[in-house]
């Protein structure tokens, strides 16, 4: 039996909408809801510090003692991580952004396969949800319960830094008391729509995904400098050249001279831009602090469910579809179980890379255990197949019918400004040469995401799904949402 | 004879600040310290309210009305400007940072050339001169005062707003109260040691850059969607190729397919990275918005004089010299006049693109005048001759030893990573095809270089001379300068 705090550390306001997420009506006890049984010792109440960068003041939050019948495989007893001279294995992973949507179920995964795992998360991307009246599909626990309901299931630890990254004294404190062998940075606001809201949404994608990252960089120089950064870039940094899209870089012939160079980007919304900037900014640091890092130039994710968060519902990942936060598939699956149209934006030929979201964890671990070299800028593009909106369309009426829904698509105007019909082959071999084992789009998967639609399909806000957010129409004046 | 008001909005801190530049005792009269002669007349201190956005306590500065000998060309007697529907001719000019080195002469050359110009500045450069000790070779007076002597000498009113493009309220009400045709953007931060001092002067500088450039971008789309931007960028952007530069664009066949896409970036600073972020952001806009606008990847800027500088020793541009914010050539000039070595940073084979301060104006003028289409984002290379820092060495020693001056040159490490010997050829044709004359680099030009450089070398601060800025070393730690 163990006792065991959270780890956490965080400036004042951020600690405040923490608690919001954490309610006290589950201090002291867990209700277990699943079929998995477990034996839970109610243990006093510990109370932890957690101090405000600015102000000094203190705010506390209670965390609750579990332990747990499997045999825990962390130090026992002492409250606290391993000393950085017996880090050798399992390695160090610091995931940034670990209560999202890959982070999460990345987070889960390395720590099953014997990664030490430490989530760093401001947790904002729940806060975006209140914000703009959105939900996951699926109920989503709170970090601190999935963090104790993984504990309870596999005698596995993860740390939990609550704070904001671009607040680099709250990220200082977290890289030298976890000390990481590799960093996974998630920790961006990821939505393309969300960053076209207004004028001030798309100003803080940029400085928060930016300079978030300068000072993940500025972390790794000053406290851990062979710390191997993998960071989640995106394929929507190339755009839609009329050209093969290459990994990162492309070998150019010109005028009689041969260099290869870091490949064009055409990024299409602020989101997208921001990614771009951080790839720039990276590549530099690598050349001149000898940084050593991993683009991964991700497509499209799909999918909920990961050998780790099907554990438990607990443990449950979340599911976006609605217009700002949804991925195409994922949000065709929702409007298919709900007799919704699914939403074409115009002509529907605009094509991508897509995978599932067992890839994306799968090709993050490989990325960590097969690290770039010292001042190498290595970038793999993190995806298995390309489709376009109109393939996705077919596919997900076709499979709708095996679940006996009809399934109408309709074309909305689009609110992108993006090629809707253009030549589209990118690489990605890289990450299959390491030993990527994709998951291919199938009936099967369909099925699966459709089931789950079906599934949460009462809790479908059919508002959410049409687009809200125009590229053209952006504007300067905050935007908000009526009730 | 006319009375007018200098024209001031901007944040209580900017206000504080820029107070301390205006020194009291200038207060209702001007010192005519030239040759030129010219009839002031004392007219009552008018006062002029500034309130400050956040507390909205308020400031005061006053200003002078001067007369002078000379016809205006403004409406008399209005002490406001023109309405947008009379902006025909001449056309109205923001420049934003038009208290810099290029932004100055560019202001004055503009103003020179009929055009209606307003300075938008938050005079922070002067700041960072205070913060590290620094200070321009030339005596340069407060922007108040050049305004002033500019509209003493000419008639011609430039309009001046002080405050910070990157608080939107205040660039939005510059941009409603001036309306400009054209924005000229100098007003970053623009030099490459300055962005590696320290993380938080790194930091500074992106988030000054970027989030200021997506504000004009964003003022533009919201309050004069036709308004040209003529954006200041960097040969720099391109890093050192072993292919040819070309202009912004670089039509590449791949795998036999064809596609004209942007120049492949390869940035070698935190400063010059903000540049490229921009590049991105704007292209960007001018696709999704219809912004009409001109990259201006501008070379290694030397030289003092203008004509319109030259005109009165109030309106004297600043020159720096030391190692964070001197350019190569302007540093070398003053080495050799104060007997210090040349410095040559490593093996001295860095080629680069170089241009006269001369040709810069001349540039902006151009540019404004040929404006890019709606939607276009265009590029051109603004510098005249390349050298490598071996040949400017060699070049001022030529023309030191005309003066008598014995130059030395030495070889310092290299505080910079770049390449020290590489291929580099950049096309900068565009500029030229739009009537650019450009003033070539020869021992005329050097002379009078030289001869300014000696003419103030008593204010020659040798301390700055030597690299003080290590790429390699920054670090997290703030750093400050020793008395």
């Amino acid at each position: 039996m163990m006792a065991r705090l959270l780890s956490t550390s965080c400036p004042l306001d951020i600690a405040s909408s923490s608690r919001s997420y954490y309610k006290p009506s589950n201090q002291g006890s867990i209700s277990l809801s699943s079929s998995l049984s477990l034996r839970i010792s109610r243990l006093p109440l510990k109370k932890l510090s957690i101090y405000g960068k600015k102000s000094q003041r203190h705010c506390t939050i209670y965390t609750t003692a579990v332990s747990t019948s499997q045999e825990a495989k962390t130090e026992p007893g002492t409250g606290s991580y391993r000393s950085s001279s017996e880090a050798s294995t399992p390695k160090k992973v610091m995931v940034i952004g670990g209560d999202g949507y890959c982070g999460w179920a990345t987070s889960l995964h390395l720590s099953n396969k014997n990664y030490e795992v430490a989530i760093v998360d401001n947790l904002v991307r729940r806060l975006f949800d209140h914000q703009l009246g959105l939900d996951s599909l699926t109920p989503i626990s709170s970090i601190h319960n999935r963090i104790r309901r993984w504990r309870s299931l596999t005698g596995k630890d993860i740390q939990l830094y609550v704070g904001d990254i671009c607040d680099f004294e709250f990220l200082s404190e977290a890289f030298k008391s976890f000390e990481p062998d590799a960093v996974v940075h998630f920790g961006e606001q990821r939505s393309a729509p969300y960053s076209m809201i207004d004028r001030s949404r798309a100003i803080f994608t940029q400085q928060n995904n930016v300079i978030g990252t300068l000072n993940v960089l500025f972390a790794i120089k000053e406290f851990k400098e062979d710390c191997h950064l993998v960071k989640l870039g995106t394929m929507g940094e190339y755009g839609t050249p009329n050209i093969d899209i290459e990994e990162g870089y492309i070998t150019i012939t010109h005028n009689g001279r041969t260099d290869t160079l870091p490949y064009p980007k055409q990024a299409s919304s602020f989101y997208h831009l921001s990614k771009v900037h951080d790839s720039h900014n990276i590549a530099f640091t690598c050349k001149a602090w000898g940084i050593r890092a991993t683009d991964l130039n991700q497509g499209v994710v799909y999918g909920l469910r990961t050998d780790e968060t099907a554990m438990h519902e607990e443990l449950c990942n979340r599911l976006d579809y609605d217009a700002v936060f949804g991925t195409a598939l994922n949000r065709f699956c929702v409007q298919a179980a709900v007799d919704h149209p699914l939403t074409v934006y115009g002509k529907g030929g605009q094509t991508r890379g897509y995978l599932d979201i067992r890839d994306t964890v799968q090709c993050v671990e490989l990325a960590i255990a097969n690290p770039a070299q010292q001042g190498e800028f290595r970038v793999f593009n993190q995806f298995t197949e390309q489709f376009s909106v109109n393939q996705l369309a077919t596919l997900v009426t076709k499979a709708g019918e095996k679940l006996g829904l009809q399934v109408r698509t309709i074309s909305v105007p689009n609110p992108r400004v993006e090629a809707e019909e253009h030549y589209y082959n990118a690489k990605h071999t890289k990450l299959v040469e390491l030993g990527l084992k994709p998951h291919l789009l199938s009936d099967s998967l369909l099925d699966s995401l459709l089931n789950f639609a079906v599934q949460y399909k009462d809790r479908v806000d059919t508002k959410q799904i049409m687009p809200s957010v125009s590229w053209r129409k952006i504007g300067v004046k905050p935007k908000t949402v009526s009730a």
